[in-house]
């Protein structure tokens, strides 16, 4: 029989201790839990970002309980939840939308509980490391088959802090669409899926040429394509990612750095 | 029964190949172990980091055999050593003060042991690399359950190298104390603990107003209080953090940068 | 039984999900497996550095199916390809010659195969992420047992694209060799091996003075020496690394920075 799945994402860093305390504790609760670091390198802070990982990766991972630690407000009023999936995950962490798009993806939330019961908890609980006292111990008890509901008080899903992810909204001709995430590599991507824009401008087709408009800025022509090596190196490329996301990449290049777009940054997509 | 349990911590950084070799090692002697990499992210060459980083996490992980490698005497007259402490584990490394604070705080050293029997090490010794060559054989070994007095002659635990880590210093009206680690989001970690503070100062409540003193500099009065959310984002705090020590962080902000401070800057603190 | 075991390595970085996703997939096809990260932060399209790491690891790493991933040329015509090798692992990846001086070091490839057919590869295959989508799954079914001839068409090694990584060459009185990899410590590896150099310039001993040429710099004296400490802190060192290479060091210091050499330098080495 499998052993249990446990995943970590977290803005504490790699040369910390905090990300290896977490897996230590889950090691000394669920010895047999088998345990996967998504990243600990969300940018400090960056609840969005954390949300883009995570949504990104769960599909791909076994079903399982799965700890987000980016975390502000640890120490104020915001709850510490766990929401269980369609899927038959669990998605454990703050009550700050960091959650919400991933456990969308995975088909929903049909539970969440606040994670108040002590028992599942270490002894002393922080007011600085919840991941240490409060989130790592509950995936552990999780994995060893500790049932949602002995966690806490249950909550209506419509409770919740909602994402912090923007959504893509039409426009006249075109679509309006945010930078979600820059990749390692200076991939840009795009609040807006490749189905969005399809429904915005139509079926878009190999070496179709889309604009980029910036507030301020002047447009760009990007051609869409289906793959890196459709253009030559070092030129700029629009496309569907492996996630089915729309996508502005420079083959062999930094597409953030080319055309000056950070997190955050809004772009009207047109045809040319 | 439970996998036996080895970690890993060290300056090797993550681009080089170093930190999977050891675990390449490791899980060739002994491939029932189970591997945590605490971190291998300490700075180059910065021993009191190492010091600091192991001491916050071995509590938090189960009983085992603990690597630690930051050691720029490698191939040098310096000793390679095995330390048992009173809580059951074996901490492995360069005999430089790296493994001392952690194992004061596991109950202290109860045996130390040079690591000399050819039969714990690979074949060929190298003169650069003793963490392939002899730590990972050496904690695989006791994973397996080579017993330490195998491994070469016994050192009274009084004649190891001490611990580079400073302890805080009572002045008059005031408690003297250094860096002792920045982390990944500019929290500055003092030597103090928050025990050495009220041994000092008497006890403190939250809100007390203290001051941080810098020769040469101005004071500068920060709040002590429980958590981040006491302040407003941006606001300095001083605090009690999670592992029990003095600590100076910004909320959602950087403290080292605010306020100047590096590892071994020293400050008197002291009632405003 | 020992799990079968696979490793992993790539230019993903590891703040985005790519690395946890192939850990994810891996995982779900094989759920036995034991995966090691050699590493995820080989800098961006660098081949030569993923050929020269994954040549430095493999060796010491169980036997088993290592998945490599620096691959600029992901959705052209560029092959995926899996090379069993006499040691009995096999290499899995792109065919841009990545693969080639670690298959040499296990002791060459005996097969090599195309990896085409869709039983072994996830149902949709993306244009940019084949670390996901072939790669991973790749490994993860041969470590189920999958025979390799069942995944393609065979190619003869000689087909394959050859290792970017050059070889040292002898020139009157000297050795010219360049640089393969910087590591981060700033040790600046060379193509030539310690043997290449007593090849063509004698046997080398300890404190035997060489001479380092630039086209267009100062030729510069550096002692031969068996460790770090036989110089002082802050001093220049060349000496046969604990893989047979030879590095050129500064003794706690960052050689590449001192001497000014980047990947891809060039050098005479001589006797002084």
């Amino acid at each position: 029989m499998a052993r249990p799945f446990v995943s970590l994402l977290t803005d504490f860093g790699l040369r910390d201790p905090s990300a290896a305390i977490c897996r230590g504790v889950i090691r000394t609760i669920a010895p047999d839990a088998d345990v996967l670091d998504i990243t600990h390198e969300v940018p400090k802070y960056a609840i969005g970002d954390g949300a883009y990982l995570l949504w990104c990766a769960l599909p791909y991972l076994p079903v399982g309980s799965h700890v987000a630690v980016v975390d502000p407000g640890v120490g104020t009023e915001r709850l510490p939840v766990a929401l269980q999936v369609a899927r038959g995950d669990v998605l454990v962490g703050p009550d700050n939308g960091l959650l919400l798009a991933a456990a969308e993806r995975l088909g929903g939330a049909v539970a969440a509980h606040v994670l108040e019961e002590a028992a599942y908890r270490l002894p002393v609980v922080s007011g600085s490391f919840h991941g240490r006292d409060i989130f790592a111990p509950a995936a552990a008890h999780l994995a060893r088959g500790a049932p949602l509901e002995a966690f806490g008080r249950a909550l209506a899903p419509t409770e919740l802090v909602p994402s912090p992810l923007p959504r893509p909204r039409p426009v006249p001709g075109g679509l309006a669409t945010a930078v979600v995430y820059v990749d390692t590599f200076g991939n840009v991507k795009w609040s807006a899926m490749a189905a969005d824009l399809a429904t915005s401008l139509g079926a878009i087709l190999p070496d179709d040429a889309l604009v980029l408009e910036r507030s301020g800025g002047p447009a760009v022509a990007v051609p869409w394509t289906t793959t890196f090596g459709s253009v030559g190196p070092g030129e700029g490329l629009l496309y569907e990612d492996s996630y089915g996301r729309a996508c502005l990449s420079v083959n062999q290049g930094d597409a953030a750095a080319r055309y000056g777009l950070e997190r955050g940054a809004e772009v009207v997509l047109r045809r040319a």
